[in-house]
């Protein structure tokens, strides 16, 4: 492609409103525009970025024996009723009338298409398993549509749904989609990890992992062992627990006594007024958990992780109790709650169990308890992890590295529906015997777009993109110094035809601009081989820059394709 | 692919809804599933072909220069009402509001989003000319969607947009485009036509052709000359007009004279009371145009063409007047206008221009005149073609041969717009001399979906599809008649991986399913070439069947690779 003639503007400056790097970037190399908010036209560069990795998407689901479809946004209102979402989806599902008023959304995702349609195709056995995906134009009204692609409201996706006649055919699917997925995000040049994730609102049994790529503007925070390949969101990470230490093991711990603790209210004010380390404070919470209260109690440094408390306890919604709500069941405010003598059932972090001498709120205005020992003055029926991990804890896996939290982008989810949706839509088959019974299905979902804002965020310099060589949008960029020089022209001419016709895809900027210019576009752009043109051209000699590692090198204009090959092949 | 492993359904009977042959054929062979009126999925066969199609369009894009973006769905109401569009494109704009009550509309078509976009990225003459295309999902809510992927309301485009600096130009970018939409449609093996068509109400100066594929069920009428390539919309399309008889040749004629027609109104009442052709009748009809009265006469046997009295008069709307209006301004109700004596302009088709004798109503109840010969009793001030050609008419381009009249379905249409868009939205760019110009853009359409429907209507048999090689959803389909016979299917699986290895795309028919539904499903899928492996195998021979021209054949199975090669060489 000749650059004169290329659909592209570049920017200097970047935009007031692009907080973030990738988004910055992505403007200001002429990848995407602003239609409006949350919504982006895609410019050639952008484009051809996007099916780059859409075609590795495809080889890699077909190599995984998934078959493409192609399903619509328009989604009959009465399917979203019939799955019972379309009350609880709330604003983020764009909702329109048709002319006949009948009532339309625009398909935020598509487990209802499919399981209808397969409902429909499929009534055997002998037809399952099969594993369906289409990449296609989603839509999600975001309250805060931000960062460019990472959070829009229309993008590309490529979403996946599995269909198995068993839960140990589902598992199969589940990690089958599981390594391809790793596959495309490796073959994409991204750093990310599979984490362990909790299945959240959308319900289903069975496991889940979230890819995320690294990357410091991340929404989601995960925890990452130093050694293992322990990987979970923050919802679910779990910390190694320190051995039991046995009641009788502490024959010396003191009996547990009220004192008197007037206007100590907060862990902070304790810590201060007692000169007591934070780990030694029991931390007492109320909760309304599906209507019932509930205590939760961890150490004074922790936060509780209200995920893990909703499944231990099985229920759909969890709300801190209001004060006067827990002060009637308590029998004193928030800040003098503590888990001796209350009658709601009391869950006890393991942390807080291995405790010997704790102080805690005595449920009475201005009291607390100290000594408080856990394994001999409470019942511990309900003892489990439900605290937030935090950087440096130990690995729940393998005992021996330490929990770093970074932050990542979700560029991808697979995730173990089971029957949620194929029981409700009525999704059955006849099994060997005759009987019928309910599919199982899997969904796997890649924000194809938003790799393109992952890809950007971990490869970036001061100066513009890094593109790894598989989604680059040109693989070379050819730059003649002065396209005024003949001789320079015809060299480049030359590497452009010889280049193209090897198969390399190649953009030569063959605008009259000075070469100042075109080095800060060339730099902005970042394609990842760029060739340069100038007076040495004359001896036959070519430099040659890999933009990543900013290696130049002067090589001879002959040795030119020889070299770009060998890049190539190091790369991808 | 396996045949056991692929998720397709094929039907016996055609779903009653589907009136036409490439609606059935296409539920029928699991090609595609409808979601809602107008709304499909495309199962994994259809999804093949659209790409195979979209394939062939970029291709043929990219050797047009044309540049690929990606535009989105959701277009803010703001640049609809800066276009002046939100307001006249009535119910099949489908319009919504997102959560903050901001109006959008979803694209049935981009000039608003490119004109804006091009406006904002170039403003000079050297970054012109350039074409942007996208293939990307347009949405139109139909009132009667029906036909399949003929007239849906969420559909597969491809649309381009030319801007240029002048005139001249517009017109390279337009022919360039025209070519290469012969090309697309060519390979894509379909018969159609590059027609002429009028601009219609999208409007904008210059040319438009309408490219149509013929078959019986099309939507359009167009005339075709047998004899040279003139082809044009019904609309548009022009017979030759008779040598002029100048009045002083016909001495002869007689005087015009009136005389009584009680109750003779129509023009089959004339016919039958005064023996008469009805190509001696002038037939007047009144009517308002931009709210200004003028008459129009044609033949007694024609059809007057209203879109050529638009164009004629230069005005944007144009009804017959009702039976008072017209009352009042000619002096007679309907069924005695005549154009002798009329005080509103009358435009006189060029065949009643060369009457010698006609009969013509007298604006006078009951009366009508006879001897009318227009070139001596009529001012013929605005003399035109003002009817419909019909089936016979002398070509006007080439004078010799016949007008034959087809259905066509319309599957792409170049057009162009020239500063329609771009002076509405301020799409200028400053030229040589640092003035300020309005660009002038084209705009070019391609049915990507409705192309299915065009290859199936015109490639089919009483037992299914008949694939042309290009669109095929695979191109080799082999079936081992028994999977049962451990020869057969190893011959047919090491066929499966040289024909793979090859670069073949394959279907092997691996069911354990009679010969008879096999033989069924493959007719009615109509993979190009059918390799059938029976018990002649154990002889080292297999019948390999061309499904269009039926051609059957017992070859030897390492002859087959060859073979396959010349059939797909010969046919793309």
């Amino acid at each position: 492609m000749r650059q004169s003639q290329l659909f592209l503007s570049t920017m200097r400056e970047s935009p007031a409103d692009a907080e973030v790097i990738s988004h910055q970037l992505m403007l200001r190399a002429g990848l995407i525009r602003q239609l409006a908010a949350g919504v982006y036209t895609y410019l050639p560069l952008g484009r051809r970025v996007l099916q780059k990795v859409e075609h590795i998407i495809r080889e890699e689901m077909e190599r995984a024996g998934a078959q493409e479809l192609l399903m619509p946004a328009m989604q009959p209102a009465e399917l979203w009723q019939e799955s019972g979402r379309y009350s609880v989806y709330g604003p983020e599902l764009i909702r329109l009338h048709d002319r006949h008023e009948r009532e339309f959304a625009l398909g935020p995702t598509h487990e209802e298409v499919i399981t209808s349609l397969v409902r429909d195709e499929i009534n055997s056995y002998r037809r399952l398993p099969v594993t369906l995906y289409q990449i296609q134009t989603k839509f999600r009204d975001e309250r805060r549509p931000r960062f460019g692609l990472l959070r829009s409201r229309e993008f590309l996706m490529k979403d996946a749904y599995s269909f198995d006649t068993d839960w140990e055919g589902l598992d199969q699917s589940y990690w089958n989609m599981y390594r391809a997925y790793n596959r495309i995000f490796a073959r994409c040049g991204l750093n990310f990890r599979a984490v362990e994730a909790d299945s959240g609102a959308i319900g289903g049994e069975g496991g889940t992992h979230e890819f995320m790529a690294l990357a410091d503007i991340g929404e989601d925070a995960i925890a990452v062992c130093s050694q293992c390949d322990y990987a979970a969101n923050l919802e679910k990470a779990q910390a190694a627990v320190p051995a039991f230490i046995e009641a009788d093991q502490r024959a010396d711990a003191g009996t547990a006594e009220k004192f008197h603790t007037p206007n100590l209210r907060t862990i902070d004010q304790l810590v201060q007024a007692l000169h007591i380390d934070p780990a030694a404070i029991i931390k007492t919470l109320i909760f309304i958990a599906d209507n019932k209260a509930v205590a939760v109690a961890v150490r004074g440094d922790r936060d509780i992780n209200e995920i893990k408390v909703k499944n231990y306890l099985g229920v759909e919604n969890l709300a801190i109790a209001d004060p006067a709500a827990a002060a009637r069941l308590t029998g004193a405010a928030p800040g003098s709650i503590g888990p001796l003598g209350l009658t709601v059932p009391v869950l006890i972090d393991e942390e807080v169990a291995r405790m010997t001498d704790g102080v805690a709120g005595a449920n009475e205005q201005d009291y607390h308890y100290r000594h408080v020992y856990p394994a001999r003055d409470l019942e511990l029926k309900h003892v489990g992890d439900f605290r937030n991990i935090v950087e440096g804890d130990s690995c729940s896996r393998c005992e021996k590295g330490r929990l770093n939290i970074y932050r990542g982008i979700e560029i991808g989810h697979v995730f173990k529906l089971g029957t949620k949706y194929s029981a409700r839509l009525g999704a059955t088959f006849l099994n060997p015997d005759g009987q019928v019974q309910t599919m199982l299905m899997g969904c796997y979902g890649i924000g194809v777009s938003r790799i393109l804002s992952a890809v950007i965020e971990q490869n970036h310099d001061e100066h513009g993109i890094l593109w790894p060589a598989a989604v680059a949008p040109y693989c070379v960029h050819l730059i003649p110094i002065s396209v005024k020089s003949g001789f320079q022209m015809q060299t480049a001419m030359e590497l452009y035809s010889e280049l193209l016709a090897q198969g390399f895809e190649v953009l030569i900027d063959d605008r009259d601009e000075r070469p100042g210019v075109k080095f800060k576009d060339s730099d902005l752009m970042g394609l990842p081989v760029r060739i340069i043109i100038g007076r040495d051209a004359e001896q036959g000699m070519v430099e040659l820059v890999e933009r990543k590692m900013n290696k130049k090198e002067l090589i001879d204009k002959d040795a030119v394709l020889k070299r770009v090959r060998e890049f190539v092949e190091s790369e991808v």
